[in-house]
């Protein structure tokens, strides 16, 4: 979902973006008007995020999960024994392990399986160890509905965090990463690119294997224009950053997210009928997902809530039952609509 | 360039995909709805090249640079030295060999670099050994404005073809090569991805080393849908192809293509003003590259050309000169436009 005014513009603007004649995907990359384009959406991310200025802010083809293999390629060799930490907190978490395991060697730093990934688990400081090459978390899972409060605190070992599903919707210090990077499709624009925020010190370990397009360093040089880049990606996440800077940035947003969230939390809180799966500890403000005393009744849910238009409900088949995303787009009256629809729903079954 | 009724059904249909009150790269990649879109392309394209059955259409993220790095990852494995093969005929097939050459043992087929790429270059067909894991060619070059007429006899040895600049553009037997592949933004829809038509014998090679999104049999057994796809791209493929069959398909497109470049190659020929920069038995019918008299005319053809509404003439830097593109979706009336100007251009100059 992207913001209704974002996607009026691309309506308006598509078949001649600023007078030129053309649409903005057909102009070349190299042209003037799409590196200005490409520039301010970098632009537009450092001052919404206070992004230092040792950090680069790169444009990588394929979505989070390419980066899943593109990690352990760039920064696996800073240490002789490849050896990288993963935190294992739910289906994302485990597939960035998985896709790294022929990269590099994988060490799960903690696992909350056992209790099916519905919370942060613990872990000891001391497995930071000198010979890591970095460390791995999840941000937010969307799946679970967990998110990471507190960050693990890594001394010199660069943390690298996935916060596809929650980028720009919570005030992070960026300083604490090594390396950032967001899949586009959930808070930043259309689907098939990733943004890599990484400290500029971590450039330059790419094994020789690394494909062309994922090395990072290529990518920085370049300034993420080593081929054709997905034109339409990064013009679309230039005006969904426009838009959240004029709903008041990333903090307005994290103050939205979090009465959006409470919302629904304050529900499930009151009701012996509705479960959240994840620890109040550890809740996500992105996504918030619950069960209903029966299947039967969570499949009754579902169905009486698309009647009255509340989609893209259905919990994934790894925990089942509810689960509602509320990205940066979504709206708060789809908020309270959901919670009203919740409340009128276990007061009739 | 995309065709002017598919920009125009996208901006139609850009609020509410066929009813469903979102936009088409709102939803999910899973979706039925989705699903179809893509199933669809594939269907319109295995109809519209006459594809053999025992060929897969995968769509990867990245364009055909990618697919640069992917292919020797997916295929150099098939002998044990690795040996690939590159037909080094311009800057994209340069660029091919280079992006190979930490991944693969690349020899260079032959070259026509000593007369400045005018030519796909003679070589002897003893060069097939059997330890060859495969040949690399690109089709159609579009700095120089040449293309293969007929393709290398490789025997058993998988033909590889980067057909990004001239894709649909002409019949092709496809039976003749192991893998042809194309980066979407000249004939197929917008830039960021590219389509990979590949025999189905050829799967089962990728080295463990392979990031799981260019792992081609990984995105076989997924149908392209391992990660979340560039949706915007696979949907507007699936227009151009629809408007493709609409026009006659490539048959009727190919015969389009003669013509508007024979146009052009005409007012060339006639003249001892211009000069064609490929060899006329290696004449490109994507891309008409050629010379004036001196830089400064170039200079002044470009600007009045500009200044009359024709765009997008300048050669590469490698070249200089002028170049026209004329892509399937641009009409004949922007050729008889140029030609006219070019005509124009002579006597006045």
């Amino acid at each position: 979902m992207l913001p209704e005014p974002v996607m009026q513009k691309i309506q308006k603007e598509w078949l001649d973006y600023q007078g030129m004649g053309v649409s903005v995907i057909e102009i070349s990359h190299r042209a003037k008007e799409f590196v200005a384009i490409l520039e301010e959406a970098q632009a537009l991310f450092r001052e919404l995020t206070g992004l230092p200025a040792n950090y680069r802010i790169l444009f990588i083809h394929g979505g989070a999960r390419m980066q899943f293999s593109a990690l352990p390629l760039n920064l696996a060799g800073r240490k002789p024994g490849k050896k990288c930490l993963y935190f294992e907190t739910g289906n994302f978490a485990k597939l960035a392990s998985k896709d790294a395991k022929d990269l590099c060697n994988v060490e799960i730093a903690a696992s909350s399986a056992e209790t099916n990934y519905d919370r942060i688990p613990e872990y000891d400081p001391a497995i930071f160890t000198d010979d890591v090459s970095y460390v791995h978390i999840t941000g937010n899972n969307t799946i679970y509905g967990t998110r990471w409060n507190e960050f693990p605190e890594t001394g010199d070992i660069p943390l690298i965090a996935d916060m596809t599903s929650e980028i720009l919707s919570r005030k992070i210090d960026y300083s604490k990463f090594g390396v950032v990077y967001a899949g586009m499709q959930k808070n930043l624009g259309p689907s098939g690119m990733a943004m890599v925020i990484i400290r500029e010190d971590l450039l330059g370990d790419a094994a020789k294997e690394t494909p062309v397009l994922l090395n990072y360093t290529q990518a920085d040089a370049d300034n993420s224009l080593t081929n054709t880049t997905n034109t339409f990606a990064v013009y679309t996440t230039k005006l969904v950053l426009e838009w959240l800077k004029e709903q008041g940035g990333v903090e307005a947003m994290e103050k939205l997210n979090e009465q959006k969230s409470a919302k629904l939390y304050d529900v499930i809180d009151a009701s012996d009928y509705y479960r959240g799966v994840a620890h109040p500890e550890h809740r996500s403000i992105m996504n918030v997902s619950f069960n209903l005393p029966s299947e039967e009744l969570e499949a009754k849910f579902l169905k009486e809530a698309g009647a009255v238009g509340l989609y893209a409900l259905k919990g994934h088949r790894n925990v089942g039952g509810i689960r509602a995303s509320i990205y940066n787009p979504m709206p708060m009256a789809g908020i309270d609509k959901l919670a009203a629809f919740m409340q009128e729903f276990e007061k009739n079954n």
